[in-house]
């Protein structure tokens, strides 16, 4: 199967960062040319008045939550859990299954190729991705004994998962730590030699509360961060989320050890959890990505929303608009999620890469003027899902606009 | 002419705030029946798997900008402003007239069926307005004659647009004034006797930054909202843009003098000048809307947006996720806004009020579920403009989705 797209601009997320109007030949699942020349090929795409992206990558999120939608609003982190928890202990696995469905469904609505998701059950989840072709980042949910709903005991079902499918094609299982209020230093000692063992990610909460940091410091003496350091707990392979409350020494401690950041500020601002000093961490050359979260907290699964609430609300935390550009959120949807999942054949469009792309519409009212100086700054701040014409993913076209198949017909 | 609408979800937002499964009847452009009847009609659409609103209402912008969209970011207010003058300087009447349709089609897509707009050429944008269809308050900007690159006075150029507007159907042409820091006392007063003798809706910036609430201190030695006050400039009349920078005792003022005051927190968030306090103002029972504000400093002229960013920045900001609800933030864009801009006849969807309508798409994946329990939840923080499939503003559809149409064939 061959795809070639003719006439985008393509903003290839490359090392240059460069941006281009041409054509692209995508042969299996992979991108084989960039350039102006015409090839033939199974199906052609006339993205004429569309621009051409690597996917957006989803790096925090729960998506067998999307039933959840509209149902946990103006309460905070406490309450918010207490609720999730009740219904969810109602959910039978057919539940979670149609959940992960819609939950994905709307993230490929959106542009949305990868995820990367935190949960229990997550090889249901891993079904509902195949189901619909979407590539996945699976981090089985660990946490003391004492605190799970789980059958049988996390860390062993997070281990069977990592074994179960580590050789799917789309799929990619990890193991995740719910937070260090439900996890000894045990479970996460156990969680991070799996890690080590079956070479994955670990995924995690950490830091989203001023609470979590209080009753951290009540139980050891020391910050979250701190005490995960202390363990040995912090490298390259975790990829933390929200880590809104840390100090000057916590930042760091990340920094020095190489850890990735999943920046969730819909949630954050929703629950009113706080802002993570994201200037501070990027200052200290901290790898950070954007999360969407779940459906309970944000309520979309939207990486356009994410990018402008994002970066709007960073200018706003440090009175400094110049404080984050169009062009670094951009980076922190492609090319630094794509790092920070371990993952250099995703991120950007560049030939030998997997073919991951989304086609915006640039010639709606909402995108004009849209060109090579300014498209980086509208895909920022002014596109939404109504933009994106088609999705691809390992080189299969998974969306297709109504409006675009009308278009092209 | 006659539209039958079937089976919506109806948000009615009437005093009861209802919401209702069920039919409607356009009669001309107004709204005849909402119950359970079925009629015969010249349209019929089929709204099942739709939500009924009322059309939203942007209380601040400046529409004749859409086309510096993706031009200006990442500066603070002084540098927008400065490039703004420059790039606006060098257009002619029809540069403003393309650049309005552009604009006006933006937000016809998303859902806005009325707009406040502060400019000068206002007449040129009426005549954009009229084109679509669009229903527009248009405030022709006033400032002293040393500042301003208008033709001739401004002041008798609003007057003049007012008088040869007044009969307009579609069109509200009131008076405006760009902001204190380039208006003499004289020249606010002789726009508030226009804006008395013609009884039409002031509308201004104010209180935007600090150094505006600064120099005001040092020319007058009062605050900004005092200074008004002590002139005798507030009243219902003026529905005042920003309100960033005030102290309790401008709070109080406001209140008193029913002043009424559009919120435009994306574009203070992304020119970094701040946040208002919302939170207080609603408190002190001050009528609150929701502005885009311009394609220059949001990027976009999109109310679902609007909400959600500032419904999340006001609950970060008071760090309390209760601090503001999905319903108070829909109220903000229909009937908050009507009350702002003197118009009891839009608003709401009740029997005898104008047919501006949107019809949203709720059974798409991002707006999974909806019912009448949490659909104010899902339009506020779930929805997108991709889920806008129609559009009627005074009894006429303006815009119909490429895939409602394919559905409806």
């Amino acid at each position: 199967m061959s795809i070639f797209i003719r006439n985008a601009l393509i903003v290839t997320q490359d090392a240059r960062r460069s941006v281009t109007k041409g054509n692209m030949l995508i042969s299996g699942n992979t991108i084989s040319y960039i350039g102006k020349k015409e090839f033939g090929a199974d199906e052609t795409i006339d993205a004429h008045g569309m621009a051409a992206m690597p996917g957006f990558i989803n790096t925090h999120t729960h998506v067998a939550m999307s039933r959840f939608k509209g149902m946990l609003n103006d309460i905070n982190l406490g309450g918010f859990l207490k609720k999730t928890f009740k219904y969810d202990a109602g959910r039978s696995e057919n539940d979670l299954y149609d959940s992960s469905l819609v939950g994905i469904r709307e993230m490929i609505d959106s542009g949305i190729t990868s995820f990367v998701d935190l949960y229990y059950s997550e090889d249901i989840i891993a079904k509902a991705a195949e189901k619909l072709g979407m590539r996945a980042f699976l981090s089985w949910v660990t946490l003391d004994e004492q605190f799970t709903t789980q059958k049988g005991n996390p860390v062993k079902n997070a281990e069977h998962f990592i074994m179960t499918h580590k050789r799917s094609r789309l799929v990619s299982p990890s193991i995740g730590v719910q937070g260090i209020y439900v996890a000894s230093d045990e479970t996460l000692a156990k969680a991070k030699e799996i890690s080590e063992r079956h070479k994955t990610l670990m995924h995690m909460h950490l830091a989203e509360t001023r609470k979590e940091v209080a009753d951290e410091i009540s139980k050891t003496g020391e910050r979250p961060v701190e005490h995960l350091s202390k363990i040995g707990f912090l490298s390259s392979r975790l990829l933390a989320a929200h880590c809104v409350w840390l100090s000057d020494r916590e930042i760091g401690l990340l920094a020095s050890k190489r850890v990735n950041v999943s920046w969730n500020q819909i949630s954050n601002s929703k629950l009113a959890s706080g802002s993570a000093r994201i200037g501070d961490m990027l200052k200290k050359g901290i790898n950070v990505s954007l999360g969407t979260d779940s459906n309970g907290s944000n309520n979309s699964l939207n990486m356009f929303e994410a990018m402008k609430f994002s970066a709007l609300s960073m200018k706003s935390l440090y009175g400094d608009a110049s404080a984050i550009t169009a062009q670094e959120v951009l980076d922190m949807i492609t090319i630094n999620a794509a790092k920070a999942i371990k993952r250099e054949d995703i991120g950007s469009l560049e030939i030998g890469k997997l073919a991951d792309i989304v086609l915006l519409r640039i010639d709606t009212p909402n995108m004009l003027p849209s060109n090579k100086s300014n498209i980086v700054n509208n895909i920022a701040y002014s596109a939404n899902p109504s933009n994106v014409a088609y999705v691809l993913i390992d080189g299969k076209i998974v969306k297709e606009q109504a409006s675009a198949k009308f278009q092209n017909a």
